[in-house]
């Protein structure tokens, strides 16, 4: 087992063991509310170990009862317009923030993941999720639209069940949220920190480079129409062929032996 | 109870009451087959409803034993290919204005839905089946394959399930729309009224400022890769931040009481 | 019955019967390994068929073991740049060949259908899956992120189960593929066969004319932005109402007797 030091923040616990990052949001008394402090801590924390070689996958997940509740209202009234549009800007750097690091991104998700959290949860590249999990985008419920969060909502799941949510602000359970692409897995909540960590493992065993090319490809290729998202594709596909990790990879996989990743 | 004035149609009964509008297509004889004065009617009427502030949702329903049954195939032969065009024309302004008008229009199904029957229930912001709906693009079966059904239905279901309804004509059951997508929820045909009226009070229920700035910027960010997806949210949800109703809904819910909208 | 002739080649079994195209890929030791020659004779044979008029849908299907294994990684190894990008250039040429020809092409699959094999699923119009099958995109395992399969898995499933089958490269079952949309049916292992062929029937029985122009209408529309592609269909539904076939297929329909096509 191997640690690592790790910045400290205010909001958010980090650990890192065994090429693994977890970063447990910490405000468990405000549902993990994405307060201003809070969202930029969180966008620090994904950029200093989207840098790190020695990190293959990274898990986010929330302290107390709750993934997390989105924005902190308490910062959402009486102010002025620069002042919302700055919340919105840095919620947006923080969601293109997690797509764009090369390392993928597993939600671990209990209890309640609504508006911006529910965004958060259909921004991460992998979502796992405890049984007792409920996903909604309630904002008409305080006269504040899901606009954002419904820009990563209806890139998840079918369009009219994210209009649904939308427009009634209504939850679906877990098990909603797998059938319809939501979430990846769905497990009793005494198995989620064990069925995640063990989802985290598979891929951080994976040759980081290989891993991080093809995350951040696919977002890439899943904004083009197809033609072009093939000319894109294949370029890239054509590059990872070179890397030490795939011919060792296919040379490994052709002598029926494992393989030595040069990350490792 | 609140009922209104509402105009008059020779296809259509229209009724507004407690800020919904039940638009009823009244062609039954004709399984409320789309013939061209019928669709210039629903157009007439989406825009006149679309325009008023005391509706905050639309039903749209059909009476007789269908929902509707497409284009009226008795308009379909022998004519100038002027007119053809001119059918297709009206029939994409009809689906474009569902989704332009501010109010959420939900679709309330029984029977069938078939070509451009089936493009009004994909087009239509939500839709609830009776479970003895059914769903199909049949135009293969008459030498005219559904291509502008196919724009709303590719946007709704899965490619391979929308290639296969429209290469087949095969219907579909309401439990398998339900399953990919196309339908937000079954019930039985006995439920069909009393279930789609509460979900439409449910959504009048909210601010209709807020309720129209949220759909409206559905289908623009939709149609958008998302950086530019994000970039359009991020001003729209800034904006309605500033909204009398936003800064009531934030109030009325940190002080635990119920909101109240301007518009009420 | 008809039988036609067709041409000959090493790596693929091709008969034609009425109406209907069987291609079976020949190479069952290497589980129909795509080398770079089976996938030219691919490319060839697509592009031969689609050219004919008297064939109304393909069947594509593979002989031995399984479906397709993919790649053929022999050939991926100790090789040049401009190779490995003349191997993805010519897999990119097949996956839109298949698409782009005016028959419907059903993959009938049992066994593994894995990475580019996977891709060669998830790119047929429709998919008819024995129970035993089993997708996935395994190219992590090898230091090969499946980048260009990713293209069509990805406009075939929801996001995040992609990237699941991207990031992990386990597989999915045949049950779990149709729930999410990447196969249409799934039948047991001796009814794949049955199955296939009747469906291709009912495709065949159709008029080429209209499933082909159709069919090509639905990969152009589905890459435009929703506005644009109503622009597109309705001109392309309005030139097929002046089909001769359309104009029988409505006719038939109004006077209650079967259409006879053109093409027949």
């Amino acid at each position: 087992m191997t640690t690592s030091p790790v910045p400290t923040y205010q909001h958010i616990l980090l650990t890192v063991e065994d090429r693994i990052a977890i970063a447990t949001m910490n405000r468990p008394a405000r549902r993990n509310a994405l307060s201003l402090e809070h969202m930029e801590e969180l966008i620090d924390a994904f950029r200093t170990l989207g840098r790190r070689g020695d990190i293959g996958v990274i898990i986010l997940r929330g302290a107390g009862p709750a993934f997390c509740a989105g924005h902190d209202l308490n910062e959402m009234t009486g102010r002025s317009p620069e002042f919302y549009r700055h919340i919105f800007d840095t919620c947006t750097i923080l969601m293109e923030t997690i797509q764009a690091i090369p390392q993928p991104v597993i939600a671990q998700i209990h209890g309640i993941a609504t508006a911006a959290g529910c965004q958060l949860a259909a921004t991460c590249d992998l979502v796992v999720a405890a049984d007792d999990a409920r996903f909604a985008t309630p904002g008409v419920k305080i006269g504040l639209f899901c606009s954002t969060p419904m820009v990563a909502l209806s890139r998840a799941v079918p369009a009219k069940l994210a209009l649904e949510m939308l427009l009634t602000g209504d939850p679906i359970s877990a098990s909603e949220a797998h059938q319809f692409g939501l979430v990846n897995r769905v497990v009793p909540v005494a198995d989620l920190e064990t069925t995640t960590l063990a989802l985290a493992q598979k891929i951080a065993s994976a040759s980081s480079a290989v891993i991080g090319i093809g995350k951040q490809a696919f977002y890439r290729q899943i904004n083009m129409p197809q033609h072009q998202a093939y000319g894109y594709a294949k370029e890239v596909m054509s590059f990872n062929a070179t890397f030490a990790d795939a011919q060792e990879g296919i040379c490994a996989f052709l002598e029926k032996r494992p393989p030595q990743w040069s990350d490792r």
